[in-house]
């Protein structure tokens, strides 16, 4: 899953990002009406299913880009959405939708956002299958708009989310694996579908073209940046879920940012003997419990925490950064507003309750 | 897998439908050369495990039928097909590969055309991403024509070979399934894309529209009289693999034309006494060596083969039917073979064997 690694790291909402979304009320109801709409156009006997994923809890965070992306004006709050900005948001929502029901396959998730998973619901074969449904659906309403850029753009983006995920896949459970390895996933996995929603809205509204290659950009950093941010809640997250969380991480094999951290201080502090780095990977790699709670104190011991947050940090900046030749225009100023937020959640996170 | 259950159920072609391939000699070596180049396009990690699925041993059916249902005349077998329809035979391809790897996964199968599949070779997990990234490619090359018409016929027809085959995977075992459920699911999962082959050559030959429809029906025709044909020669193709696929295909629960033919040839005579239909049907998914032979032996007995081989043919010639007010056309007359050489197929089968 390209936004975090179970249901239960999807966390709630701070109220600043609810500020900014808070405009978007009559485009989200927009967006469900719509979506709701698209159920008909599946076979009579894979609707269900298809309802099934199309649930109204999830955040919804690659439509709020294409719609911010696409923001006009304050007027736009009342006015809602053209059609082809619904109909865009749909095609990244269904996309992302149809990336979570294959990944809980391969995850063996059993509980997303509460409920049970599409994989534990109908089995892993039908949600194979549910998800390249999800995913034909959504390539085809790309095709409906006067050119075949949109549906150009989107199957380029599927391909590289899938990339992303793949060699994610390839990569798990290898101690050969460098910070350009993650960031080169992050940046297929999650951030190209964030790229390309903004890239869509500032399109699709008509934008110059010098904003909506801005816009994408931007998109695209700022979801490097939640994919860390991301990651880092994993460790640094509710306490209940700390060990837990973990040890999941480390079963499943999936290198984060963190650990690479915390590789590149135990390392360097020769804290592990004479073994290198790889070495020293493979053993936390197979290790099993208490040793994910050493592991924890170390990170907040080696400040792995504060090194973590900088990356992030790094990250909203250079996408503030994008924005900022453009701050006249409404969307640019919306958008930036995202990052405000993610540096809010950031800061919301715990690294003492690891010591 | 649309077409067949197995590798081992992949039969050679005879020599008939050799003569009219030979006809695509040029045009498939190009096809060839297109999709070699096509796996520049993907990301470096993921080249491998495409090349691994772009094997020239398949049949390439469905390219076959793009080139031939856009065939312009006798010229053409030294000059070579457009771009477009090379474009687009690639475009079948990849979606019919896509749809293997996925099958495979499900279907546990280890083997396909002597080769590992590529579950077996590169995981499960990295299969699913590995389809849809075909699928996805399959998608953007779609979107290389001057309008949306192409993309959008086959997302469409994606979207239906994936409901045919989430509608047979969640029928899978079910005593409840009847002659119009299994003529939906093979119209869906292997006579929709036979159909948008035979739609997109015609169409992209610039043929009037309405010998287009027609090539179009003629290859949903022929569709479902390939597949009934392959599930006949599941159970009476070459007797090394008779009993072992009939146990395969009923330990699967996938339950295809021969064997509803023997329920209704049982319920008819009473063979099972006073149980019903879904009764019988649930006895034998449930029952384990030795019934396969018994039941093979039923089906000789009760004249099951000669009714598929029937089946079969009343698709051949309504498929004839519709290229009939064409006939002066070269492309109506080459499709028209395909008829003759599915009948020689089907004539090639051993019913005798099963006695």
């Amino acid at each position: 899953m390209p936004d975090s690694k179970s249901s239960t790291t999807e966390r709630a909402l701070p109220p600043s990002f609810a500020s900014v979304f808070a405009l978007l009320k009559t485009h989200m109801a927009r967006l469900d009406v719509y979506l709701r709409e698209q159920l008909a156009a599946f076979e009579p006997e894979i609707r269900d299913l298809a309802d099934y994923c199309i649930d109204t809890s999830g955040k919804r965070i690659r439509p709020s880009l294409v719609f911010l992306g696409g923001w006009t004006g304050d007027a736009d709050a009342e006015r809602g959405p053209s059609a082809e900005l619904v109909r865009v948001a749909a095609v990244v929502e269904l996309v992302h939708l149809a990336t979570l029901v294959h990944d809980d396959i391969m995850d063996g998730a059993l509980v997303r956002r509460n409920r049970s998973t599409a994989a534990r619901e109908y089995g892993p074969e039908a949600s194979v299958l549910l998800g390249d449904a999800l995913f034909s659906h959504a390539l085809k309403l790309s095709t409906q708009f006067p050119t075949t850029e949109v549906c150009a753009a989107v199957a380029d983006s599927m391909k590289k989310v899938c990339a992303g995920e793949i060699v994610q896949t390839l990569r798990r459970g290898s101690a050969n694996i460098s910070h350009a390895d993650y960031r080169r996933i992050i940046d297929l996995k999650t951030a190209e579908l964030f790229r390309l929603s903004c890239f869509l809205g500032a399109r699709l509204a008509g934008g110059a073209p010098e904003f909506v290659a801005a816009a994408a950009e931007f998109g695209r950093r700022l979801g490097v940046a939640y994919q860390i941010y991301d990651d880092l809640a994993d460790f640094f997250g509710d306490e209940h879920r700390i060990g837990k969380t973990l040890g999941t991480d480390l079963a499943s094999g999936k290198i984060t940012l963190p650990l690479l951290v915390l590789l590149d201080r135990l390392s360097a502090g020769g804290a592990n003997g004479a073994g290198g780095r790889s070495e020293l990977l493979a053993e936390i790699l197979h290790e099993r419990e208490p040793q994910p709670a050493l592991r924890l104190r170390q990170m907040a011991e080696l400040g792995v925490f504060p090194a973590v947050a900088d990356a992030v940090e790094d990250e909203l900046r250079a996408a503030e950064q994008e924005l900022a030749p453009h701050a006249d225009q409404s969307a640019a100023a919306l958008l930036g507003r995202l990052c405000e937020v993610l540096r809010g959640q950031v800061g919301g996170l715990r690294p003492a309750e690891a010591s």
